[in-house]
């Protein structure tokens, strides 16, 4: 009975440039995983956290991975059964990647599949968003969304959970560089005017708007010509080092676009092929390297699957 | 030679809620028709004008109609040939549905028309555009692109006229009512603040995009969900006597959405089906009747053609 199952919860872009708090992409790697054994102990035990250099609690109320866990398990009306979770860490915390989201779809995750599947991926949305939550204090599912169920996802409304899959060109890769410096999703908020301008708002929505369109017809120029943030990165850019320089090297190297991972400080280029994003992910290393910053930098195709039993 | 040709521009429904100046959809009626004949003198000239109770000025330059005409002849190099234009106006000005677009559509239909067409509609975007700026001094194709091309249009930017037509799912239906109240475009928009906040600014693209994606999906139920002005709307709605009386009477009877048709004070009110869009007319008639308000009423699919030569 307890050989116990393994769930993997991939990193995420979300914003997208012209979604803040709306848009979110799956990547590849990297990714949470979670390993879910039944216990003799009702409820959720977390036993185990490598990865997270001590920095996540073991209660499961405070923990985000152990949050999900448990409020799947609660609404399926299960009080009797145990379940422990051993969580490993495999990317780096405050990176912009959703590294919290990824717990928290874990958890949900593990608990399903341990209970084969009573529950399908979509339903367990509310429950990895209540567990995000914990960490980040908002209701949000544009991280959440894409490392459950994977591509490109578009949420009308947040607190509905009204979430939306949409088409995927062929061929489109994300180069992602994560600095080694440090910024606080609440800093990265609290930097940002409450105000927008009403010709700003029209400029964005266009470019939202073009962005999907854009999917929809596999239409690249129009992803290209769509994927400029004239409201949130222009505010954002000046907490991540040499923002400008990357973003310059990326758009010379015939991205797409180009602009900040989530709350930072990672920055992501979308590119129409895999030579674009191969000379992108070397554009940008230069810079860093240069610069003396202590990176990493991937390249990944827009994970279709999001999160998976391994 | 001289028997001319009639072309006929649809009035257009612009902002549809949730795309302030970048979305806009055709109506099959009213519109605007101009008949084209060679003349011998140079150029263009305008002959008559019915319909306009003397407020449309006969100079080619100040005239949309006659502008539009003159920027196709010009764009065509074409310096010798006369073509004189009778304009017959058959909507009413300053109603919120794009009299001056349809009159600038008209201008740069009929002259391509009679010169056996040797452009295609969408390259006569940009003169119809230039045409209605003389009206309404700004550079926007949210009713010129619909009058022109037909369906719903969106267009990333105005300014290089990157737009788009959405597909269509099968049934909407618009009830249009327009009072005989009297709201100048400038009034429309020296009300709206050119600040908006940065809450409203996610609620509306999350709605447009909604929108969007419901329009692809064929997914009604999306599309009314989005059809929600945060923005706009609530700061316009007190210019128009009893605009919520007539939306919640729309809402009551299962409209999609209702909202402000351009500047107003036109109101549109899609429905899903014709026979809801009978029942949204008759409520909407009522309230205007009851308030012994002036008003034309209409029902209209969405004109997939836009301006056609008659």
């Amino acid at each position: 009975m307890n050989a116990g199952i393994k769930v993997f919860a991939p990193a995420t872009v979300a914003n997208v440039a012209v979604g803040y708090d709306i848009l979110g992409f799956a990547l590849e790697k990297p990714g949470d995983e979670i390993i879910a054994k039944f216990t003799n102990t009702p409820g959720i035990t977390i036993t185990k956290i490598t990865g997270a250099k001590g920095k996540l609690p073991y209660e499961t109320e405070k923990n985000t991975a152990g949050f999900a866990a448990q409020k799947v398990l609660e609404f399926l009306g299960d009080t009797k059964t145990g379940i422990s979770l051993e969580i490993h860490k495999k990317m780096p915390f405050g990176s912009g990647l959703g590294s919290s989201a990824a717990s928290a779809v874990a958890g949900a995750m593990a608990v399903n599949e341990l209970l084969k599947k009573p529950l399908t991926k979509r339903e367990l949305l509310p429950f990895a968003v209540l567990g995000e939550q914990i960490a980040d204090g908002a209701y949000h599912a544009d991280n959440v969304a894409p490392s459950l169920l994977g591509g490109i996802i578009f949420i009308r409304d947040n607190q509905s959970l009204d979430v939306h899959r949409l088409p995927l060109p062929k061929g489109l890769y994300a180069t992602v560089v994560h600095p080694n410096v440090r910024i606080l999703t609440k800093d990265a908020r609290d930097v940002l005017s409450d105000q927008v301008s009403l010709n700003q708002t029209i400029t964005q929505s266009g470019n939202l708007g073009g962005f999907i369109v854009g999917l929809y017809n596999s239409d690249i120029g129009l992803i290209g010509r769509s994927l400029q943030d004239v409201i949130i990165e222009p505010q954002r850019a000046k907490l991540i080092p040499h923002f400008q320089d990357i973003k310059t090297a990326a758009m010379n190297e015939g991205a797409l676009g180009c602009s900040i991972s989530g709350a930072g400080p990672s920055i992501f280029a979308l590119s129409p092929n895999s030579l674009i994003a191969e000379n992108v992910k070397e554009s940008m290393a230069k810079i860093f390297t240069d610069a003396k910053i202590e990176h990493q930098i991937f390249i990944s195709q827009i994970n279709q699957e999001g999160a998976i039993k391994l």
